[in-house]
């Protein structure tokens, strides 16, 4: 079997042992009970919590060690205190159990030499004995179609994205956030200070994994950046991979060290790396779920040239800024189209050029339908962003009926009327009334559920935007070389 | 009287004439009926609505024209059509009536020959019959103290931020948005086209204005650049000046052309403008909201150097890159006080390093009380930054009781221990749970009106303090000079 083998039976469980499973709630980790939250997520499959002063844990038989089982298991999971790992991983070797995930911190990342000795000798440990670890100092694996859940939050729905965090806490929130973007999970993993397996590990795992169309990480530092830098230029050409650096300052690099035991590296190192793996680089949580929203579910833009039909003066002179700011174009719209556009509306505080200011447009929607049509068409135009106001539009009728018709229109119809072009949605609303609160929830889940990226930050979705354009050129420049022309541009 | 004088009277004006009030709500500008806005919100003064078609509107004795009311008035505004204007303005001048807003739009701005021409022959009106305009193309004057409001949604709560804008879209959208942090207005204007009247001259009235302690500005262009500088520049040393500059971006300038027929200029004007002026720049509409709020209710700081207390070791290594990248510092605690602060908890995963990463000071107040007061005592410690993870905190119990504990002791007494040091909140909140979302909300609420600024986005928190940091500094620097030694550093 190999490696790549071995480790896809570990990311893919049939079988998991709880070392550590505790009967009471009051035990080590506390509301972070490991074992508590896989029987409760329902995994569908053999389980094993091993504790010798137990008979019976939740339902399930519990064994007083390794040894005792009756099988091999495709995981151990340690739920113990730092100082009992490295008797469990001498078990582990023992016993052939070689996928361990050690949930435990007190670590290298502790920076005191008790951590840093014992993280040496669990270490050691480890590589003679070939083990495959996931940790310490980590929340582990989460598989929602297998039903594997190790953390709180985590949503039963599957989804094609997997997500690799060094930080426990970031993967946790991170899901959280996703979920409410309708965006679901192949595979989670926290996988701390990464011990024998590094993001370069897990993401080769994932390449493979047809389960997985998307890939983000969080990433603090890693052991050999060369490899990274190899797997993600590799994995990035056929599955996009994004990824969120944190501790590029030097506090950041400090805390990263207090955190995962890791070097977080310096700027330069990091600038090259992106530039030369061509993988999306996020700023934040939030960002890295909405650059991962618009990569799910946007047709591939054939450029940066952006037509944007909104309303309000002010806020067209500031997405146009915000557009060139991200990097993309916002070509004026050709003056015969405009004409044809003017000829449709009767404002004349309006703006046919681009940003198209319009308010009209948003009363009807034949109205808007059209002007998707006609400007989506123009060869000058790669992608469209229809942008909202919804304080306005909610004025417009006393029971935000016209909010109601905007939504369906552009959930249901509206890809329809943009030639193939990739569309996304922005809305602002202000008003300090509950009301405009609510007609905004539904108009983003609605939009999300019919799987059209939506923002509320209009900065945002420039960016994301521009992202994802960057991402498919580099794309279509890989697939345009000579096959035997050797190297990339 | 002095330009000043008159400028002071048209902006707090007693009595108001409104050219084309309107019975029907179909009337020109429709929703935007700025006369019955001003009813609606209850004017004090002496108001009188213009139309040779009524005897009353809305219970107010109408007048024909200018020429009838009794009394030369404070402000008229001229809600007609832009053909309309120049009759109006003429009349106007002949009757004496020199303070004028014009409501419509379709001059300068629509880039077609006869708007351009219809504001040249308005401007030329004006200039030789020494008219101080607001507007065209502009939403006009609100002041909440003398309840006098021009379009909807205006608070009816007076405060000391005065603001300029010339967007009336931008302004309309700035108050919601503002309101809802607890930020009110002493005045706010909407200029437009900026005829006769720039925010030059707005803001040489506001920095004499003593019911406004802090100014924002939403700036498209500017007929006269350099004299906005040495106003701004000026302006800045007493009252903070808070500007957001579009149509920086070649887009952005078009369309500022679209939109207020201003030219907007060139980057490097604008960073040379905000080096000289020491204005405080805004980047986005919340942007501006949420430095205006750390500006309103911060105690100066002493320097840039950031202590953090929060939780999660992910989210401590994000948020001492933000600091850095806004321009703070983080100082690594004195190892004598990390043993001071790690004696008093428990928790093994944690770090007393800055960021101090402990989640057990968010369980208990006293606890977190003490680590406030001994942080913030440090010398080497200027601001203080409190991060709460409320997810989790929201876990501890089950009804959110120790959420509202904390909430009560940052509200009302954690200033009490920070040693005259200013102190920010950040949380943030991820689970799609609507308790924790109304958590949140109230979270928000109940800070915000005991003045503590709270943020949700860390990189904001971070970018708001470094920005008003900087200001005082800049205040710092330019008090310690010495009279008489002219020109400041």
């Amino acid at each position: 079997m190999t490696q790549l083998a071995k480790i896809e039976k570990m990311m893919c469980p049939k079988s998991i042992a709880v070392v550590g499973a505790s009967r009471s709630r009051s035990a080590y980790s506390g509301w972070m009970d490991i074992f508590a939250r896989i029987v409760e997520f329902g995994f569908k499959g053999r389980l094993y919590p091993i504790n010798p002063k137990a008979d019976e844990i939740r339902g399930y038989k519990a064994y007083p060690n390794l040894s005792s089982i009756p099988e091999r298991v495709d995981l151990v999971i340690i739920a113990l205190p730092p100082k009992a790992v490295p008797g469990v991983l001498n078990e582990c070797v023992r016993t052939g159990n070689q996928n361990v995930h050690i949930f435990a911190a007190g670590f290298k990342e502790t920076g005191e030499t008790e951590g840093i000795n014992l993280q040496q000798e669990i270490e050691d440990i480890a590589r003679r004995g070939n083990l495959r670890v996931i940790g310490p100092n980590s929340m582990g694996l989460s598989v929602p179609r297998i039903k594997l859940g190790c953390w709180r939050g985590i949503s039963q729905d599957s989804g094609s994205i997997a997500f690799l965090s060094q930080s426990g806490g970031f993967a946790e929130d991170f899901q959280s956030y996703a979920v409410q973007l309708e965006l679901y999970f192949s595979t989670i993993v926290s996988y701390g200070n990464a011990l024998t397996l590094d993001s370069s590990d897990f993401l080769k795992y994932l390449a493979n994994d047809r389960n997985t169309a998307i890939i983000g990480l969080y990433l603090e530092g890693v052991t050999d950046g060369r490899k990274l830098l190899r797997v993600v230029r590799e994995v990035n050409t056929s599955k996009p991979v994004i990824i969120l650096k944190a501790g590029l300052s030097q506090a950041g690099t400090k805390a990263a060290s207090s955190h995962t035991g890791s070097l977080a590296g310096i700027t330069q190192f990091w600038d090259a790396f992106f530039a030369q793996t061509r993988a999306v680089r996020a700023d934040s949580l939030e960002d890295m779920a909405h650059v991962i929203l618009a990569m799910q579910n946007l047709i591939p833009p054939g450029g940066n040239r952006v037509a944007f039909l909104g309303s309000g003066g002010g806020f067209g002179v500031l997405a146009a800024d915000a557009c060139n700011r991200a990097g993309l174009e916002i070509p004026p719209i050709a003056a015969e189209t405009q004409t044809v556009l003017r000829s449709m509306i009767s404002d004349v505080g309006s703006s046919m050029k681009n940003p198209i200011d319009a308010f009209d447009i948003f009363l009807d929607n034949g109205l808007l339908r059209s002007f998707m049509d006609v400007v989506s068409s123009e060869p000058y135009i790669d992608i469209l962003i229809v942008s909202l106001h919804l304080d306005w539009i909610y004025e417009v009728d006393d029971k935000g009926k016209r909010v109601q018709e905007i939504i369906a229109f552009l959930a249901d119809e509206a890809n329809r009327y943009t030639h193939g072009k990739p569309f996304v949605v922005t809305w602002r609303s202000y008003r300090p009334d509950p009301k405009y609160m609510q007609a905004a929830k539904n108009f983003d889940t609605k939009l999300l559920i019919s799987g059209i990226p939506v923002y509320r930050n209009f900065a945002q979705a420039a960016s994301c935007l521009a992202k994802v354009e960057k991402y498919y050129r580099f794309k279509r420049q890989k697939s345009s070389i000579v096959p035997g022309d050797g190297k990339d541009k």
